[in-house]
């Protein structure tokens, strides 16, 4: 089955986009789906040699732009590209969808029209990072979508953590942490403490709390924060990697001695850039709807695109989502509404 | 006058803080007295040669161990080192105390014996980190002293950091931001969202929100979150550190060419070290106590202890605390318990 492609979402609508697709569908054999504005679409297409019955559009008239409000779009853009994506795949017609555009509109969409997998309140998303150990990323979730967190929603992204780590990276049993400012049981804020039993209750193989700087040394598969956290330890990661990236070089301009041993250099700082980025993997799924959805960049490269339609192709055809609604279900005891707990509506 | 030092904390008590503590007489020319079992500081002194006038002796029993309760040590040890230490400052007959001993327990008993700053609910830890822009570090606060923070002790916070990015980085006016997970007005939690409007509305030079990117390139000078996202976001940044040394090293074992290449660059890296590394001023103070109190790792070097008694010195000396009265005093409108600024608490 078709990827569908968000042709109009991203920096540069109807351009990398377009690129990415027709590299997954040359060189991948990927069917894909352009959503778009068809003449336009077609227009750009006349220019990239591709086999015509890979490479199908889907016509809509809006799009959502990237600093447009997600709900207000939701609401009032009922034929944008996003929107007619996701109705595609909710028809299944399309097996997943993939978009660079604005992150909260394609969130809330899939939200909305796909629904959520029974049990899961908040959809995640979810990235790899490196760890120092070559080949052996670890899965953090989530980077972004849910700020304020219940301990049992950190308890779903663990489930769901722990289904990508078993599907995608082909992990039997992953090691599941929660990213803590502290090792012990008891450590970090209010609701850090409340998950922890949670999460020791769960068919999960919970390693416990792991800190900021051991999450990089291959000691857990899957690490579990909320989305604010999330979004700060990326970001941490990425600049300390530019303070070193930008300091190096400004070192190195100083002297002609250094800049000979930066070119002798050349491949440790090659290898270290490709272990070190993970976008090579394409994009970042939102886990826990029903359905594929995988988020890039809004300033991704072709590239990326192209692998992250082969990464959406994988999570469809590798049943992603079988796993994490078996997961859901050897905890749906953990995952009961507190309220609804009470000995009254156990009897009912 | 001269600067506490707690002689029995840390990860080897009697060892480090001593010679610690010798250099920075012998060195620096600062008085320093050191807390402990006098006997064996007497003892180990007789290898250290240094002059009487400048180092002197205050005996108490106890010690608190690294991973005892801070609050059973302070209910129980009234003879530990640090309560100790703690007690001379209150009286008047130290300037400051310097501890690599049980950071919680140092906290517990600088608020319990000096008390918080006037308005100051929650004394916070703060450090600094570099910014790509040579000798122009940034304060980051708080690093671990509090996980759940209320708005209010965030403004707090950022009025504490401004003071000491003032006293101590002899920044005019230094640019003050709120770490958050996105650069608009309105992101970030629910905490965050209210602390915006708190920080604006303060005599603070408010940035606005800054993305832990964003941070490393010179563009604020004080940057404001609670303790568990500060820890995440030093833990972060050191185990991205350790990543590319660990990787580099790595690569560069397995080419002789790298490895001339390596020998070329050793300046830059060590240019690299030295500017990534904000370990050298010393310690890391406690702010908001009535008092001047420095942390430093259990795992601190000679030198390290060194540098700290000289921050503890400069913090004292250059009245950091009279700094911080005053900004809470500008600001004391907004530092009001909210329950308490109802019209007949006012009128009363």
């Amino acid at each position: 089955m078709p990827v569908a492609v968000d042709a109009m979402g991203g920096d540069s609508p109807l351009s990398i986009q377009l690129e990415g697709a027709v590299r997954a569908a040359n060189e991948l054999g990927i069917e894909v789906v352009l959503v778009g504005q068809e003449t336009q679409i077609k227009d750009r297409l006349q220019n990239m040699p591709h086999s015509a019955n890979k490479v199908r559009i889907v016509h809509c008239e809006e799009m959502v732009e990237m600093h447009e409000s997600p709900s207000q779009a939701l609401r009032q853009k009922k034929d944008s590209s996003i929107r007619v994506a996701m109705d595609l795949h909710k028809r299944g017609e399309v097996s997943a969808v993939v978009s660079a555009g604005n992150t909260g509109a394609a969130m809330a969409t899939a939200k909305f029209v796909l629904k959520s997998i029974p049990k899961i309140d908040r959809p995640a998303i979810a990235t790899l990072m490196p760890s120092t150990q070559r080949n052996r990323p670890f899965v953090i979730l989530d980077i972004g979508a849910n700020t304020d967190c219940k301990p049992e929603y950190l308890l779903q992204f663990a489930l769901m953590g722990g289904a990508y780590a078993q599907t995608m990276l082909n992990i039997d049993n992953p090691r599941v942490a929660l990213l803590n400012n502290g090792e012990e049981e008891g450590k970090g804020n209010q609701n850090l403490k409340e998950t922890y039993p949670l999460l020791k209750k769960s068919t999960l193989n919970f390693y416990g709390n792991i800190e900021g700087k051991l999450m990089y040394q291959n000691e857990v598969d899957v690490v579990v924060c909320d989305g604010f956290v999330g979004n700060i330890t990326l970001k941490v990661a990425e600049g300390t990697f530019d303070f070193v990236k930008q300091v190096l070089k400004e070192e190195i301009e100083k002297s002609w001695v250094a800049k000979l041993g930066y070119l002798l250099m050349k491949r440790p700082f090659k290898a270290l850039k490709e272990r070190g980025d993970y976008t090579e993997i394409g994009g970042a799924p939102l886990l826990g709807v029903q359905g594929t959805v995988v988020i890039c960049h809004g300033s991704s490269k072709p590239y990326s695109i192209r692998n992250a339609i082969r990464h959406a192709d994988n999570c469809a055809s590798m049943k992603l989502n079988d796993k994490i609604s078996s997961l859901v279900l050897e905890n749906q005891n953990l995952l009961l509404p507190r309220k609804e707990s009470t000995p009254l509506a156990a009897a009912g």
